[in-house]
């Protein structure tokens, strides 16, 4: 009887998951019993599911499992990964895809990876510390980990990070000769691009040892040691007073119940005479990070709404300037990873198993996904404060030729 | 004895007031009794208080009284009255000029002036009725009664207003063909010029009575009326399918416990595949508008904080794209304003009184004190819905030559 049961049981819990992401082309199957769902349609995407454990812990908690099942080969998929994604993430908005135990894992990841001074150290040490040799196989020649900037689409990766850095300088209008304090600086390529191409002194924070270690050596090797300081702390530690501060891609490891802490580290760096620039990942509303993505990939990372990040500019009277959403950006941005992720893949597995590769191709084609859908977005907020002087006019100096060439173009001319 | 206190007591209540507005190059002097304050150093403006009855009234309700007493020439200012705000503005960040008997009047105001459907058209009525002649003295010729923009600070005010209406149409990238809805249309120029240069079918809503018969008899005279219509009912009442939403100066009149009700008429008109724009005057944080303002000026209204502006979009998963801040442009447009209002103070007078001119005075400099020192900022929001086919890729678009211009040049070659 039972027995005879499973197999309308299989369908219903399949019918269930795919119900949950509405009227899809994806079908879901059942390797253990041959179930699958729907019957009939043309499906882009095929799901092949292990066994019926699997089937079942994707009913319960379908985010969690279907990066573990996948990561581990309990679940397999026929056709284009970023594009299940999109189904799935599209569908979403209007159901309720997340049950309670989702829920539950949330809550319990929030305070299990609070970043507090000690947890953010072991959060960052998780991923940024990974080995920079892994990252080389697949980030650009300049080792930029944050969305780029593609002024066209058709750019290069390693084009539309300049183009980014560019950007960022640009609307904090750097001038030769301020200083500048940048929370959260990776591997130095941004630090090194504002004292290289805009005469700035950089006085840069990081948690991540490996990075730290990594961009120093840079400084030395590109002769900006003297203009450029790294220094292995955190956020909450800057001390010193400067011109502009700049932070890109470190919100997302802050917390929203820091926000208001960090208001005040940006006051005491540049005070109600400077400006700062905060690039970072957020949503269109208040709503937990990926539970899955926070487990296996950022431990501690939430991407803000708007409204919650007024906590770091208000206490301090500091005025938004200028907002801009480059998600489809970093969407572009991900392709140019995955693809160049994917051609390394073998390397990778060999340093990190086959599984690690499986788990970081979810994360990359679902971060695709969700910059295209709208799931995520990418803002950079400029903000001054009442004295500060450096307001632009307009934003039209972000939009001419690359300073930075024209200058070394100057000076190539002049110096032949 | 008491007449020996009261020449002290004068110079008490004017130091505290002084003391108020902070180190500031501004001396106080009372008519009545000759006593001033400070007693040495420069001053830039001079403030005469008629009587001791002003003094009081300053001293408990600085900011409504300093209008009243001014526009009924109990206070007169020596030196420029611009640069008395910016003084007092710079300063009240830092002390709080404000007490308890403004705070109750602003509660007042607020239960008084509620933006409710009956509320809204007295309270609109007020202002944008007073009458179309009286505009046309001070406004640019094409009557555009909100914030221009100036690609160049030198630009004329017509031009800077034609700019300011391209600068919109375009961060919606307005196709011909589509549909168009304006939420608080003034005069009808926004309108006209988005069915004109850009080819789109509009309808537009205001529930100023005067100004809509000025809007249609533009409409047929500029033989747009088919392609635009002017309907005088409150923005709650819009009706129809849109591909884009356009508000220009009017969610100062919402009220923020009104923005949620807002966000839900915008997506009946522009569902998830829709864009819009939101331009008005916003604060760095919630705090009440200022209440002599609402008083004298516009009754009902409110600058609110980006956050609170998240109430419109947040319900309906809209991303917001772009936030520009503008603020000195509008300290610029309003320089022009009070110039050409100036120029035309007697005609003024005779139209509506002294008084009335000195108070329009007071608004229009403060105004401008407000928006160079950061009191009041300027934010343009872009938005989209998770449908939206018409995200910009960058904003390089906008900083272009003027569409309209190529094309009308184009135009004038092939017709010549």
């Amino acid at each position: 009887m039972a027995s005879a049961l499973l197999p309308s049981l299989d369908e219903w819990l399949l019918r269930q998951i795919h119900d949950a992401i509405g009227q899809t082309p994806v079908r879901l199957v059942l390797k253990d019993s041959g179930a699958f769902w729907p019957r009939g349609g043309k499906s882009e995407v095929i799901l092949t599911i292990a066994d019926r454990r699997t089937l079942a812990e994707l009913f319960l908690q379908p985010e969690i499992c279907f990066g573990d099942a996948y990561s581990d080969g309990r679940i397999e998929v026929q056709g284009d990964m970023v594009r299940l994604f999109e189904l799935i993430l599209s569908a979403r908005g209007k159901t309720h895809l997340d049950g309670w135990l989702t829920r539950l894992s949330s809550w319990w990841l929030n305070r299990w990876q609070a970043n507090s001074p000690v947890g953010s150290r072991r959060n960052i040490h998780c991923h940024y510390d990974l080995s920079t040799d892994f990252y080389k196989l697949w980030l650009d020649s300049r080792m930029v980990y944050t969305c780029a900037y593609f002024p066209s689409p058709s750019m290069t990766l390693e084009d539309a990070q300049a183009a980014k850095m560019d950007h960022v300088c640009r609307k904090l209008q750097l001038q030769p000769g301020e200083t500048v304090v940048e929370a959260g600086c990776g591997w130095g390529s941004l630090a090194l691009w504002m004292a290289r191409h805009y005469g700035v002194k950089v006085r840069a924070f990081n948690i991540s040892h490996e990075q730290i270690l990594y961009a120093r050596e840079r400084a030395r090797k590109e002769g900006l040691a003297e203009r450029v300081e790294f220094i292995e702390d955190d956020y909450r530690s800057i001390s010193g007073g400067y011109d502009a501060f700049m932070s890109v891609g470190m919100l997302e490891h802050v917390g929203p119940e820091h926000y208001q802490e960090l208001g005040a580290v940006i006051h005491r760096a540049i005070g109600d005479s400077g400006r700062g620039l905060l690039h970072f990942i957020g949503k269109n509303r208040p709503r937990p990070f990926s539970a899955w993505i926070r487990k296996r990939i950022f431990p501690g990372a939430y991407a803000p709404a708007l409204r919650q990040v007024m906590d770091v500019f208000e206490p301090w009277d500091y005025s938004v300037l200028d907002v801009e959403n480059i998600r489809l950006h970093y969407a572009r941005t991900l392709e140019h990873w995955l693809s160049r992720f994917e051609r390394a893949a073998d390397k990778i597995a060999s340093m990190y198993g086959p599984d690690f590769v499986r788990a970081w191709r979810v994360y990359l084609a679902g971060s695709i996904a969700s910059f295209r859908v709208g799931t995520l977005q990418l803002f950079q907020a400029v903000f001054a404060g009442a004295e500060c002087r450096s307001i632009p006019w307009t934003r039209a100096h972000l939009y001419t030729e690359h300073l930075h060439e024209q200058k070394q173009s100057a000076w190539i001319r002049s110096a032949s």
